[in-house]
């Protein structure tokens, strides 16, 4: 696959300037004229760079003022290590419930005093009193609700599927609503669409590392996991992802979360999502993406789901209201695609339709206007807690520490230096009322363990600056395992 | 296995005594003395022979009167055929989706006036006032619910599990709240108890006719039926299911719905059920059992669940408030005995913790004791709903339809004299508006295709009187296709 594109040289170049320090943060970026001048680029060609950049977040563009280098770097944090290997380990069967579990219990069985491990905004965060006006409206509209069994159309609520269809615009996905199954969250979204296209035994590729989810429905469903590397600059490497097909002749399924990955906060360029379509489709492999961030960006263009290249129903989209609107009610919605009639088939056998309640209550608001609104006060809470966390995390974490400042999203992936046990770490912060993600629930491999992920879904307060300082000196105090 | 105990003789004794007319509709029954005296029995013998024919539908209780020949026997209905073929076909992989699916579609696309397809019970027959004072009084107490991701205790709300726990207890039931997991319908915890027992290729013994829903399943999880021919007064036959036991030595699981199935009305006799339960543990056959309809019976003591019996966690019970409190809900619960580690695991990785308004308004209601009077009253009226219909099926349907009336539930089984085509009938009364369910969508062979089911969910109008005596004109109409 030829990806490196003329504009991402272009920004190869700035983000070495940033690195090296000749570019500060909060410096002002050359205009997109002199960038044309001083490389005899294009005008489109300096402005995809400058976006990748402010995607990947060394940008950020401030209005009629042109882009700036972000404050995270005046901390002198380095960012995240590149993958050292392409080549994938071998896919396994997924082994990993026992663990994670073993990990919430345990989060669980404790008073916590800050919980770093979600990721989800604070209550406060969300609509609650427009969603439950929206319910309030609802059972006065339908006041004999409750009394019938599943929406108008088996697939959903005609009024919801409309609103999703539109919402998918957004990401520059063009839908019918008929192709929308309304479900119950992404994560039964994502259960339906490995269902469509696999069999027990089968191998699926995989992002590495990857939400605990996804690996919890592989073990489930006995799929095998292929654990594709990936920068978290750019999201999954293509490059490492030839190497595995070449090796791996059987992959059945490629799940993909392209804007804002979890954990590692990377975005895909547009030139590596359609180069990343095209290969799927020529290889007749189902590309399955996980669309459950992209309205959670900074960015001033919204991104673009990797549906929006998609010629010939080869990839199935999830999505989903969970993170963006309501962590309280279990909307998602698939579009399968070539696979839609088996997924609807799936979706009824699984669990028949999904309540029509919530769907009227969120379409009446997302048709509203204020769902945009409150898009817009999400992102700006989320963005300075993202700052703030990450500011702490360079400030008191011990030299060596590295992590991305992601372009928006709900937690950061932080690597700590000298191989520390991410394990180690979890329980010891456990003892002192913090609960972190230890980086072993986001690979089956132990491969990440010397990583966290922080939640910056909740407000800074001191309360939580003093939780982060305290597990830096767990940080700190645990053995280093470099050899 | 013995079950033909000596109360089910003497049952047997006045069940043809009442088939051969000696005793008629509204007559009233020898006294439990009269009978103790005449047949040299005890009283719990004289008792147990009411109890049962009161269960199929013959008897009816009047308080301080005793027993009453039921009324729908003047209408001269023979009861419904028993199965006559003891071993099963074969265990073959589904292949019944596109066939309902199809029948559903053309069901949805013409304009009804009379819908008899459906097994629920009309709007009004749900207690949607107070459904909606529990959602209204669920928000106020907890204003940032859809601010929280998930239930506070990850397999449901803890109130709903404790009043399920305590709705459990009227089956006959004792179960802790922390062995109730929270599903989206009764249809979700099938899905999970056979992915907890069971591999794609598995063979799964079910109740022959059953209903589709639970057909989809098998299919969508690529699992073989075996249909064990069931009578519909006592439901599944032991010694049908002993026969295929010995033919097909690797059944993984068996499905029942003890109480009122679907869609043959049978209630199986206690002795039954604690026999059926003793040969699957003796077995190792996980033992599913769907209890969705048991507390829409008309006995005077409530029907006890399979897992009533349940010594070693071997029978998997699921529920649901789907039938019996709000149809727009999709509330059901799984306990799962011995596979209940597995059956989190699996929820957890399908589709995460159910919502939580819905739980926290029910439990609220249920809690309040309305819901008992609620019970009694939709009882009341499917009861008198299921005898009109009943009575205008015996008044216009042709001689040598045979009809069972339940003791209970939301539908009548019609068969059909000649052998005449329900596929054929759903066509013909979709063009008058009429849809009615053909029996063939409750097997994966044809053979109920002369059978119907009805609903009895929608009051006794006018317009649906109507509709049974175009119904009926169709059905003479039809022609026979007797040998």
């Amino acid at each position: 696959m030829h990806t490196e594109n003329l504009y991402q040289q272009l920004a190869g170049h700035y983000l070495k300037a940033i690195d090296a320090g000749t570019l500060r943060s909060g410096d002002r970026m050359p205009s997109l004229r002199v960038m044309m001048e001083r490389h005899g680029v294009s005008l489109s060609t300096a402005l995809n760079a400058c976006r990748q950049l402010e995607q990947s977040g060394h940008l950020e563009a401030r209005p009629r003022s042109g882009y700036f280098v972000r404050s995270l770097r005046r901390s002198g944090l380095a960012p995240s290590t590149e993958p050292s290997q392409q080549l994938p380990d071998p896919a396994q069967y997924v082994g990993i419930h026992e663990r994670v579990s073993a990990i919430i219990a345990q989060g669980q069985q404790r008073p916590v005093a800050v919980n770093l491990a979600g990721a989800c905004g604070a209550p406060a965060l969300y609509p609650s009193e427009a969603l439950k006006q929206g319910v309030l409206r609802a059972l006065r509209q339908r006041p004999d609700l409750f009394g019938h069994a599943g929406p108008s159309t088996p697939n959903g609520e005609p009024a919801f599927r409309a609103a999703m269809a539109r919402q998918a615009l957004v990401s520059r996905i063009k839908l019918s609503p008929d192709e929308i199954i309304v479900t119950h969250g992404c994560i039964e979204a994502l259960n339906l669409a490995l269902r469509a296209v696999t069999q027990p035994g089968d191998v699926v590729a995989v992002e590495s590392p990857t939400f605990f989810g996804l690996l919890q429905i592989l073990e489930s469903l006995g799929l095998k996991a292929l654990e594709i590397p990936c920068s978290p600059q750019t999201g999954i490497s293509l490059e490492a992802l030839e190497l595995a097909a070449h090796t791996y002749r059987d992959i059945k399924a490629l799940v993909v979360v392209p804007n804002l990955q979890n954990p590692l906060g990377s975005t895909m360029p547009d030139a590596n999502k359609a180069a990343l379509v095209a290969w799927c489709a020529a290889r007749q492999i189902p590309l399955i993406e996980d669309d459950t961030y992209s309205a959670l960006s900074d960015s001033e263009a919204p991104q673009a789901a990797l549906k929006a290249w998609d010629q010939d129903g080869n990839v199935i989209h999830c999505a989903s209201l969970h993170k963006i609107l309501a962590p309280g009610m279990r909307l998602g919605w698939i579009a399968a695609g070539r696979w839609q009639a088996r997924v609807e088939m799936l979706k009824y056998a699984q669990s028949r339709s999904t309540e029509v309640l919530g769907q009227i209550a969120v379409a009446d608001y997302l048709d509203s206007g204020a769902f945009e609104r409150h898009l817009r006060r999400l992102r700006a809470s989320l963005r300075s807690q993202r700052e703030q966390v990450a500011e702490a995390v360079a400030h008191y974490f011990p030299a060596g520490t590295r992590l991305n400042l992601p372009n928006g999203g709900l937690a950061l992936w932080v690597e700590m230096p000298g191989q520390r046990s991410s394990e180690a770490l979890f329980h010891a912060a456990l003892k002192e009322g913090i609960r972190i993600a230890p980086g072993l629930m986001f690979s089956n491999s132990n491969r990440f363990n010397a990583y966290l992920r922080i939640s910056c879904g909740m407000p800074y307060t001191r309360e939580l600056e003093h939780a982060l300082r305290r597990l830096a000196a767990l940080v700190a105090a645990l053995p280093e395992q470099q050899a």
